[in-house]
């Protein structure tokens, strides 16, 4: 076994609170056990799961310092005595758990086998942090939750963002009609991902347009990545026996959900192997293509934040750990 | 054919508010067309609906003057010409859609025939009619909804209650271990009716008590018949992926739904024969028992509705037509 180093570099928040929490900082650098396999990350990515924990809203998960990042493509480094399923210099990706153990916003990463897969061939570390968090996301909620099928409407909010672009990929790959919103400036993204129909938000009623485009039936499937006036909004354009998943905390009126026989599914992500084994499948048959807005060293975590929060990203934002 | 009389008694309902609004009247008594059958109505009930539609409530669905009443329980008086499935003098049951018709507080109603079911053997119209707005409920939120399965928990609340009585009984068969809410004095009530586990909710706190006896694991599947606070607090017992049903308007919160990933589905009962078939050959295997809080004539409707508002009733309240 050779010699591991005893540091590594990481972006630690010691406080909650605005972008400037975040320090550059030399940490012990994790040794794995048991299942444990210790990643040297080459890409992670900038989520608004992180912005939120940034600001301490779960504050009683995670527990001062600690370090974000819940996206991880890399190459094994070290395993540990009871690893089965991988081997040192496996190239692999995966989303850590949002359970209160660091992230990956790091030079090296550890994590359980269980909920790792094999990094997508032919794309790069950068592309593959792209996909396990908010394509899982989109994952959960359309597949797993709302079970999504041939045939059926879905209304994607935010499509061109972070996680919206992978659900109108995942949508279209399970043969649905998709209506989605997005500001006209990414109209042909969406487009090209796969969505069949494009509602500007901001200049157009999306409950007008679509009860007009399906003759006042509404849709099947609705999944909701903005909450409240939206999710309100929502229920009214959505069918009888409508499933609606929500990757929000609901603020929302849902008065009229009652009588519509909804279902609502409040999805927060999971970390599952199988679901990535799957995913790098559609990957590497080019089934499912990565959507990046802008690839930043993680020594910019600040302004990959900062433009997380402004809104208007187009798909997502990786960060690439250099060395 | 023979010759209809051409007027019936009803109970009308002139003006939305107090229980004062019930006037029994002489009204035209209708006639089926194509697939409709004219009923006899020898029994019906009284549901939470009828004091929400009486009310105004539905005042959007329900114009007036009108009919309440969304249980049946009588026997084919004339068909129209395109029925196929029944004949004069059989004997039915079924729920009257809650979509603006008359329901069925009258001497003769009006159904379309999908929708109507053979009447149990062997139970009286009284029992037969306690059961399809009711059972067919529970049947909705616990079966098709949260598709309860063999050795899953459900916590029932208001066990007792006309809703609560039959969800016990069809959870039992589903194989499911039971925990309900009721008063005391309805202990051995739902003990019978196949409760595992009973919980005074004037004198216990249920989060406290259904944590303590699933070694703070939780129950997978919740059927929430009360609304509010209840539904708010029932998000703290349910496990992760939970499913909650909901037969009322929420008014909860439901903020921490979304981190333990909880589908709550809205349930608003729905006619559907498929359902009221199964339904009877449960009854008639003696493997579901009508729980009935009181029979009273129609021209006591008024009663029925007071006790209902009251609360604390022990299943059905059920209403015999005489004429």
């Amino acid at each position: 076994m050779k010699t591991l180093t005893k540091t590594m570099k990481a972006m630690i928040i010691k406080d909650f609170g605005d972008t400037n929490v975040f320090a550059e900082s030399e940490t012990l650098k994790p040794e794995p056990r048991s299942k444990e396999i210790l990643i040297k990350v080459h890409a992670t990515s900038a989520n608004p799961v992180d912005c939120k924990i940034r600001k301490g809203m779960f504050g009683s998960v995670f527990k001062l310092p600690t370090i974000l990042g819940f996206d991880v493509s890399g190459t094994i480094e070290a395993i540990g005595e009871k690893v089965t399923d991988f081997k040192v210099g496996d190239e692999v990706y995966y989303m850590p758990r949002i359970n209160g153990a660091p992230g990956a916003y790091a030079e090296y990463h550890i994590v359980e086998e269980s909920i790792v897969s094999k990094k997508p061939r032919h794309i790069s570390h950068e592309e593959a942090a792209s996909f396990p968090l908010a394509c899982g996301t989109a994952w959960d909620a359309l597949i797993d939750r709302a079970n999504i099928k041939i045939g059926e409407t879905v209304l994607i909010h935010a499509g061109a963002g972070g996680v919206g672009a992978y659900a109108i990929q995942l949508a279209k790959l399970c043969g649905a009609y998709i209506y989605t919103t997005c500001s006209s400036k990414n109209h042909d993204l969406v487009k090209k991902l796969g969505a069949d129909k494009v509602i500007d938000y901001k200049k157009e009623d999306f409950v007008e347009e679509i009860m007009k485009d399906t003759n006042n039936k509404g849709v099947d499937v609705i999944f909701d990545t903005v909450g409240g006036e939206v999710l309100t909004k929502s229920i009214e354009v959505s069918k009888p026996f409508g499933r609606i998943s929500s990757i929000v905390r609901v603020n929302a009126n849902l008065e009229q959900a009652y009588l519509k026989n909804i279902s609502l599914h409040f999805v927060f992500v999971q970390s599952n192997r199988k679901k990535l084994d799957i995913m790098a499948n559609l990957i590497e048959r080019g089934q499912l293509k990565p959507v990046i807005d802008s690839v930043l060293p993680l020594s910019q975590v600040i302004d990959a934040h900062k433009k997380l929060e402004a809104g208007g990203v187009r798909g997502k934002i990786v960060l690439r750990i250099t060395s």
